[in-house]
């Protein structure tokens, strides 16, 4: 079968459905996706005033609101009865339950999410919009953008597609569908890095359909997995299914599990056994498992051949809200984690939720604190949500996790975008809680002992701690932080852990900090919940003075 | 002392006097220069005018070309007879030869080099310059140049200036005055990369003086010194020294010798020690020796805390012309060499021929076979320089070597300057004679059985034979190569090497290359001296024809 064809089978007769606010593309993008697909393009808009033979301004003002809305849900329905086509639809259609549960029977509904700022600057041209009538354009967007969001996000595809031309957004459109299976929610969110922008998709049953999200992107029909073996156990059947249904081959790479991997030998051998499957400059490695996996294939695919491209699909918690995201790889040595690596960025990131399923408990807790720092370091609002839905994605229940992974991965492709390189300090808000988590880390000795979330757990508690002994943020801050993180299971102080530390030696693992500009501490500090900032101006005395008090030795 | 203090007691009392063609920017950085010296800046055009009480177009007009050149001759001796200043003369005033004696004495010349769209660019707007009326600006500009390149050239400081901010050229000739000693006669090229541009300074006694010219890059007063131990024993104190000078530290990690340094274990031990010596990413290495040393000390740069600068300080021939400019850096596995590494530009390179003294003969030699590969794969003149020129570069003469040095980077620094990563065909040229080079080295072990520079000359004449039998090049022309490798003692011919080769083995090795896509061999080929292309259209059964018929065995 030819591409088209293969893709509109797996739709099963399905029409796709555009959906989203006023300025999102729907018309631009669905006359493009129908001529790509072969299929009809239809504007429901335009339907409705054929249908009614006067415009929408017409139709408002001598009819009211209400006879639009009842036209525009039988045109829809008319319209979906039909054999397939491409249907744009005005900005409140999907609104009307009713549209909503006809779309879910006979359509694919593929929310178009751009920012506000691309909307206003989109729509500002065009006068032939009633409701933006109502008000100052900004506010109505800002507002209809509140109302709205929540409902375009039962669409089964969300694409954010801000500032980018119209061709690109068309061919992600046409791999989310060519990745569509009936019952899958997908989001597909865009790291902007100019040349280097990439995918990260999230939803559950991903692997299966990773062929579909690969193939547009890869210069040869295989590719080299590297697969953390534990998970290759558990995973590795669905990805190579999956990219088989696209005719890519694979070989397969297998790691120990665990941080020990992350060295110099076994990067060694990683990179000898790339060479050793024969691969090109137009190569690519796919990285199968969670961070250990991901940064050492990462970096592997960064030095070899001078650099090759790769694609994360990272399979626990933390990987997917952190580690695949960004293009920071690297190994350990013995002065430190991630001390050796590269700026390298993922083709693609594919995060599965389903992979989640298979998560020893204690794992998906620790990567549930990266999510909590999300929400902690810049908002307040996700934080409330995480008090609010912790459970839930702790619980394994799909939505409440995918939505974790969606929002944590978008505001770190927003940051990652800004600041590439951590050359400013937005980058490095990241790392609230990593000075005293790796500390402790480095102390444990990256095992079992204290996994990395939950020395970022303690690490963030002790962050909070800092910044109100210095004046920054309030004690209230520190013990609502602490006490979310306790409530479900993670460790938020000094006292959580089991062993003893001196506060010397981990004040010796923080000078080695990669941070460290001219023998200088740098810390993450916050003024509050969702108010975090870099601060170069803690003395070594505050710190230990802290550590003291948390229980460490002298 | 300041910095502007120190500099002036280095001059000795001297004047700064800068020469060049019009247009080359000998006022505007004259006068900034001046600023930043503290000194008085003069512009001799506008004293002769001062003096003849004209214009200088009424000079010409009314007096004649002879009396402005008189006029000329006095008021810069008079200047020059004063206390210092830095003085911009006009583009014909050190074609004087009493003028060129009077700076000799009394000045620094520093020759400003723009290239001809440059300067033909920054005189368009200008009608007041008298030659330029003789005819067609570009024909004049590029009769001016040919006639008076070759006396700039006798210059203490050459400085290539094209297209940059005045303020970035004023630095750079702040940093080599630093950096000039009585006597010294220095280069300064640009590779061209934006944010990423750096100089390579060709010269004698640079490692005396490398403190003044690595001082303004550093953000640090100390550096790591990646060091080949033997070329440590012979020049680490010359360049320790040159460093003290301007109060910066060094820290030194050696290496072995050989291309068996450029190994992960190697590798792993050096990004070690760096993190021993408590690096931070404002930190700064230096490699000292080789192709082997800047390619092992570059790559671990490019890789300890995800990337510090890094600063080449080549020691042989091969490293000066080649290895040492670009930023390509790697290191070797058992499939080929550089097939695992990264592009990580230096910020520096000083390339100090009297380093050259003490190189064995025999990597001399080796080390001219890349400096003849520029003019075989685009600049048939430079070729013609070499034939009449290259004993003098291998006996040892300082201002052959230097000029060899020149023409070698001026060329490499445009290609990568055009085609950083080799994404495009154009870096490609520089792998003339290398396709088969890296096959013979493969199979020989690299070592000193078969050094690279003389597997590249055996490599270019099997191009040039190669090419002429797929109809491209003349057998002339490959005859002419050869010959001219072999008089200079260099390796042409399969049978100019002591052992037997496999055709099969050596096309094994070929196919392994980086620059293998979808499993077809790339080679340089040449239409003729100065004519390289790249080709991916050669089949195997050509190239095993040739390799037999220059006995390989089957």
């Amino acid at each position: 079968m030819s591409a088209p064809a293969a893709m509109l089978a797996g739709l099963g007769g399905r029409s796709v459905v555009l959906v989203g606010l006023m300025g999102a593309g729907k018309s631009s993008i669905g006359r493009r996706l129908a001529q790509r697909l072969g299929l009809p393009f239809q504007d429901a808009d335009s339907e409705i005033e054929a249908a009614a033979g006067m415009s929408i301004p017409e139709i408002f003002s001598r009819l009211g609101e209400p006879a639009f809305r009842d036209g525009e849900r039988r045109v829809i329905a008319r319209l979906l009865q039909g054999p397939p086509v491409v249907l744009a639809t005005g900005g409140g259609a999907y609104v009307d339950p009713a549209t909503r549960a006809a779309v879910r029977e006979r359509g694919v509904a593929v929310w178009l999410k751009a920012d506000l700022g691309t909307l206003l600057r989109r729509v500002s041209s065009r006068n032939d919009r009633p409701l933006l009538k109502q008000g100052e354009p900004a506010e109505v967007m800002a507002r209809l953008a509140a109302e709205r969001n929540p409902i375009y996000a039962e669409a089964d595809i969300a694409i954010e597609s801000s500032d980018e031309p119209p061709e690109v957004t068309t061919g992600r459109v046409a791999a989310a569908l060519d990745g569509w299976r009936p019952g899958s929610r997908t989001d597909l969110l865009r790291v902007n890095l100019a040349q280097r922008s990439y995918d990260i998709v999230v939803g559950g049953g991903l692997l299966a359909r990773a062929g579909a999200y690969a193939a547009p992107l890869l210069r040869q029909k295989r590719v080299v997995v590297i697969a953390d073996a534990r998970v290759a156990d558990l995973h590795l059947p669905a990805l190579q299914a999956g990219l088989a249904a696209a005719d890519i081959a694979t070989h397969i790479v297998p790691v120990r599990p665990g941080e020990a991997s992350k060295d110099f030998t076994t990067l060694a051998r990683v990179v000898d056994e790339v060479l050793d499957a024969g691969v090109e400059r137009r190569s690519c490695l796919v990285a199968l498992g969670g961070g250990v996996i991901g940064d050492l294939a990462g970096f592997a695919a960064a030095i070899t051949l001078r650099g090759i491209e790769f694609m994360q699909v990272p399979t626990t918690l933390l990987a997917q809200v952190d580690s695949s995201v960004g293009g920071k790889t690297g190994i350990n040595t013995r002065h430190g984690k991630n001390l050796v690596g590269s700026f390298h960025q993922p083709r693609l990131v594919l995060a599965d939720t389903d992979t989640l399923a298979t998560l020893p408990p204690r794992e998906l807790r620790a990567g549930y604190a990266e999510v909590v720092k999300y929400g902690l370091l810049g908002d307040a609002r996700f934080f409330d949500w995480c008090e609010a839905n912790a459970a839930r994605v702790l619980a394994g229940q799909a939505d409440a996790q995918r939505e974790a992974i969606r929002v944590s991965c978008a505001m770190k492709a927003a940051i990652v975008a800004e600041d590439e390189r951590e050359s400013a300090d937005k980058r490095a808000l990241l790392n609230l809680g990593h000075t005293f988590g790796h500390a402790l880390e480095a102390e444990t000795g990256y095992g079992d002992a204290l996994l990395h979330g939950e020395a970022v757990a303690v690490g963030m508690g002790l962050a909070f701690a800092l910044s109100a002994r210095l004046g920054h943020g309030s004690g209230q801050d520190t013990e609502r932080t602490r006490a979310h993180l306790a409530r479900h299971g993670l460790p938020a102080r000094r006292s959580d852990l089991p062993r003893r530390f001196s506060a010397e030696a981990l004040l010796g693992h923080m000078r080695h900090d990669k941070k460290v500009t001219d023998g200088r501490l740098t810390f993450v500090l916050a003024r509050g919940i969702g108010q975090a900032f870099v601060s170069r101006e803690v003395g070594a005395e505050a710190v230990r003075e802290l550590l003291r008090e948390e229980g460490c030795e002298a």
